[in-house]
């Protein structure tokens, strides 16, 4: 699909021997001829690899793998940094390699300068401390010939004097314990979820939580003290599942492929997860045992392939979830490196595509309360939208695609510096911001939606999506036109950024898909335009955009500017909610037990609906400002 | 210690350039010049491997891995049967292998025409089922597009109808839950215990359970069917930690080196029980999944090694085990392959050597409802030793060491085909019996009971153990002489299997040891000979030995010979019997709560108890057969 749509731009450049180079996890693409090198690729595609030398192989900082495609053969400066299995492996420096067919590569994450923009922000709103664990300070005798009880057995008798007569201890505390007390000279801290023991920790010592928004494409990790609420320490990180496909879609078939494929798929995960921990526990200065508990949130699939659950009958209709309750599960079962006993909650999925990230999106907006009628919608590959009219929720997903991660269209990127984020054309021509202000290498999401918009207010571009190439900034080398918005020479290589008709065709599919969604639950609620109080955009891409560029394309209903809110990384939010109260856990449940579902693939006329979704507005009705 | 003592027995014979060759895991050693074979060695010692060539290098059925020493470098003929890494390994063609050093190496089961004996045999009593787990046949409507349930719901939904309201479910359940009900068309049996999902089976397919005595030495497991309680299959297998250690001290001094080392010592155990399993399905037609629940029995040291509990503390003074109360421990976090939400109960441990299998012992025999003066004891490498009267237990354990596992006698081998069982000197001279009526090739534990008791009968041996040199049968050639009980010459190599002065005092300080607890346990309940009801002999050695022999030499106690019973393997029978039976787990813990363990090191005059039981009778009060 990828190479068809890559074919379609070049039809009307012509430019021959060229290889695309694919950079992963990144997401990022470009061309270069066999005489470049991959070196050169990452710098036009704006993915900063570390070459501290300049790329004269003499630093070894630039390591890529070659996941698919044939380059030259390794030379003796590759060989003084990689050894032999690296090499046999695919590991090679890209300064140094050059393609001899169109290759797609792995950038690890030590080999870039720069991170990407992750999200761990989002609107914060307090809630009541009510932690799943607590801590009970003991001290006890030392073992003797004379009093020979085992070391369970002793920390059970100074747990009962202290009032916790019941106390219980699973195999991963027991394997730890005995030398934990000794080493700890019998006076020690335990971590208590009831009654049953999670941590063995030096006496008063403090503990945490880690609260995970796991998407897509991106991770957000918080780190919460569960004595005061107080966030810690907070990281992001890519999905390193995306290696294996960038959609859940994508991901359920490899997984299907067999049982090895599906440990690999979440084997990826919980090791990234394990480094997130690491670097959260170094920035804080704590230790992983410190953690006694974690709340982790995502989609139904990622839900799914994170706790190894099948998703052959998620991939295909009815999209069946596994298992959609809550779940408490040993951290230690799925090896996650936290304090032995503790458990990682996982909030209940709704149904195949709307899960538990969607659920902690609705406890955050506090759903459940709201008396006015209000909209929430997490905007992604896969869009879940939430409506609730007296008291009755009801929700639905839609295949929005991944366009708006930059996926799919001709210069797009994912949200990195140099991405074109905001686009504005005034009389006086065309304006862009960057991401980190860098120079422009691509546009992200939030870029594509504000072009699009603008295009359309500037009568470029018709209801149907078609541009108008009668207009002096429309150019017509490209057979169905194209628009010209950055052009650089930063590298040596001519880079330009443009708008395609088949960029605007994605990003009508998308939009399209959510503006259905959204009508059919206003239709199923009996509600019109003005009966909507408030319209909630969560998660990375809802707080990034301009609303009004929305707006303006028909993604969202043309409802006064002030409804709109852009609440953050909410899914995440709630997941840190859930992990300093127990409360809010009981509410998630409540609330997923309330929603209805609506199916949109067997909702009356959808097709019709999203088809009509797909035109632009013929009148530009921007919102009040 | 083991070189010392064969450096002793040489004295005599001063046979020199000859390396010692231990056999692992049979524990079986012989020595052989750097012209012979290491399948010449194995012969020597009685080790049946498979040569079906006859030692020409052509059939590569010899395998054999070199554990420690050097030896000639690989051949041609071995290159041809192993891979390079194999050869890395240590793996080896035992007919093309000559020794340059003493040799270590170790015989994979595969490599044996025989198999060694093994004790899954015990004396049986009827106990009332009352297993653990139940079935639960349900049928259900297939998800639809208008019926978007998640599997776990839908199941839980069934089952709520059925009676069940409060299923629940773990993740290796639920990881295989979908796949499965749909390969079954939604028409199943659920196995329960306390309501949660053990296993998935097709409606009203039969379940059964797994009983295993994993003794330090040997593994015995039995196959029960859960609904009937008839045993389907059975077998035995060694325990694959004797490689580490030929007991639980030296297996905890390996495993205190470090985690791997711990973890090695957990995995070996788990891989053979998966290959008992394995075998035991196949012998039974069953499917692993069948296998609903497990009871596992052993000495505390294996019951910590097998679970990865800390043994640092238990391998030294005052030896506290890491865990005493019963245990239930899901078979998935072990990695034992049964049904996915199977447990595995382990009952409780007394002290750091009166463990699960002595717990399992008691429970046989019925202590608890015994108003009899009642000995229980277990003779192993570990002995433990029983008292009750007047409703009141005590236990105890002794250090008898593995000299009647044929260890530490300097032709000493294990309960296996060729080894000498029965020894008898007759008017007429001596008579010795071999296990399968094989040419002798070694001496087992009975067999060197005997042949001591009938020394001491024919006035061979004096009280401190020294061998009376005017004695005919007493050879004088050795510096403290020697007996020799057999010749032989069936491979070409003159074997002579004798009884050392070193061996009998090897066999003086087991018995001593078993002794001086049973007057200790006798002391501290107040009882003398005579107020002795029943002497109970559980596990292998205890079977096999001839009780007469044992009194003969001053182990037992001098009760009337009806008085004594062998029970057989009461351990196996015991975990069979809480395999079947909630009410006799329960039992077993309140057996392990009334027990008062008697810790001999501090026990007053213990030493002097344990130095005057070294001795041998002076008269040879034989029972009344």
């Amino acid at each position: 699909m990828r190479s068809e749509r890559l074919a379609d731009i070049e039809e009307g450049t012509k430019i021959l021997e060229k290889y695309k180079i694919d950079l992963e996890p990144i997401g990022s693409r470009t061309e270069i001829t066999g005489e470049q090198t991959l070196l050169h690729a990452a710098q036009q595609a704006g993915v900063h690899l570390a070459a501290v030398c300049g790329g004269a192989g003499v630093c070894g900082k630039c390591r890529v793998r070659i996941i698919t495609g044939q380059v030259s053969p390794p030379n003796v400066a590759e060989r003084r940094f990689l050894t032999q299995q690296e090499i046999e492996e695919g590991y090679r420096l890209a300064c140094m390699v050059t393609p001899l067919s169109d290759v797609k590569l792995h950038v690890p994450p030590g080999s870039l300068t720069t991170t990407q923009r992750l999200q761990v922000e989002g609107q914060e709103t307090k809630v009541t401390l009510q932690p799943s664990v607590i801590g009970l300070d003991l001290e006890m005798e030392v073992p003797s010939l004379e009093d020979l009880r085992s070391d369970q057995v002793r920390v059970q008798d100074a747990s009962r004097a202290a009032g916790h007569p019941h106390l219980s201890t699973g195999l991963p505390v027991l394997s730890c314990l005995s030398d934990r007390v000794r080493n700890l000279d019998w006076k020690f801290r335990l971590v208590l979820r009831d009654d049953e023991v999670v941590a063995v920790l030096p006496e008063a010592e403090s503990f945490c939580g880690l609260a995970v928004d796991i998407g897509t494409t991106k991770i957000a990790a918080y780190l919460v003290n569960l004595e005061t609420g107080e966030t810690i320490a907070k990281t992001g990180a890519m999905n390193p599942q995306v290696a294996y496909g960038e959609d859940v879609v994508s991901r359920i078939a490899y997984v299907n492929e067999g049982p090895d494929q599906k440990r690999v798929m979440q084997q990826v995960l919980v090791d990234t997860l394990n480094e997130v921990v690491a670097s959260l526990c170094e920035e804080s200065g704590l230790r992983q045992e410190q953690i006694v508990d974690a709340v982790m949130v995502g989609n139904t699939a990622i839900h799914h392939l994170f706790l190894g659950l099948p998703v052959m009958q998620l991939g295909m209709s009815p999209f069946i979830p596994a298992v959609s309750q809550a779940v408490q599960v040993p951290a230690a079962e799925l090896g996650l490196q936290i304090a032995p006993g503790a458990n990682i909650y996982l909030p209940p999925n709704i149904a195949g595509y709307v899960g538990a990230d969607h659920v902690s999106v609705q406890l955050v907006t506090r759903l459940l309360d709201e008396k006015r009628t209000v909209i929430a919608c997490d905007i992604g590959t896969n869009t879940e939208i939430s409506i609730i009219h007296q008291g009755q929720v009801w929700s639905c997903s839609c295949a929005s695609g991944p366009a708006f991660e930059g996926a799919h269209i001709s210069a797009g990127m994912r949200a990195a510096p140099g991405a074109i984020e905001r686009v504005k054309i005034l009389d006086d021509g065309l304006h862009i911001n960057t991401i980190e202000d860098q120079p422009p290498v691509g546009i992200c999401g939030s870029g594509i939606l504000d072009a699009i918009s603008e295009m359309l207010s500037a009568g470029m571009l018709k209801s149907s999506g078609a541009l108008d190439r009668d207009h002096p900034m429309v150019r017509k080398e490209a057979r169905k036109g194209d628009v010209l918005l950055a052009a650089a020479d930063t590298t040596g290589h001519k880079l330009e950024i443009v708008v395609t008709r088949s960029d605007i065709n994605e990003i009508q599919l998308a939009k399209g898909a959510i503006r259905a969604g959204i009508d059919v639950l206003m239709e199923t609620a009996g509600v019109g335009n003005e009966e909507v109080d408030a319209f909630i955009l969560a998660g990375a891409f809802g707080t990034y955009i301009d609303v009004d560029s929305g707006i303006n394309i028909g993604m969202f209903p043309p409802l006064a500017r002030h409804k709109f809110s852009q609440v953050g990384n909410a899914a995440g939010i709630g997941a840190k909610q859930m992990l300093v109260s127990t409360g809010m856990r009981a509410m998630a449940e409540a609330i997923a037990r309330k929603v209805d579902y609506i199916e949109l693939t067997t909702y009356p006329r959808f097709t019709h609906k999203f088809a009509k979704a797909m035109f632009f507005p013929e009148t530009t009705g921007i919102g009040d400002k």
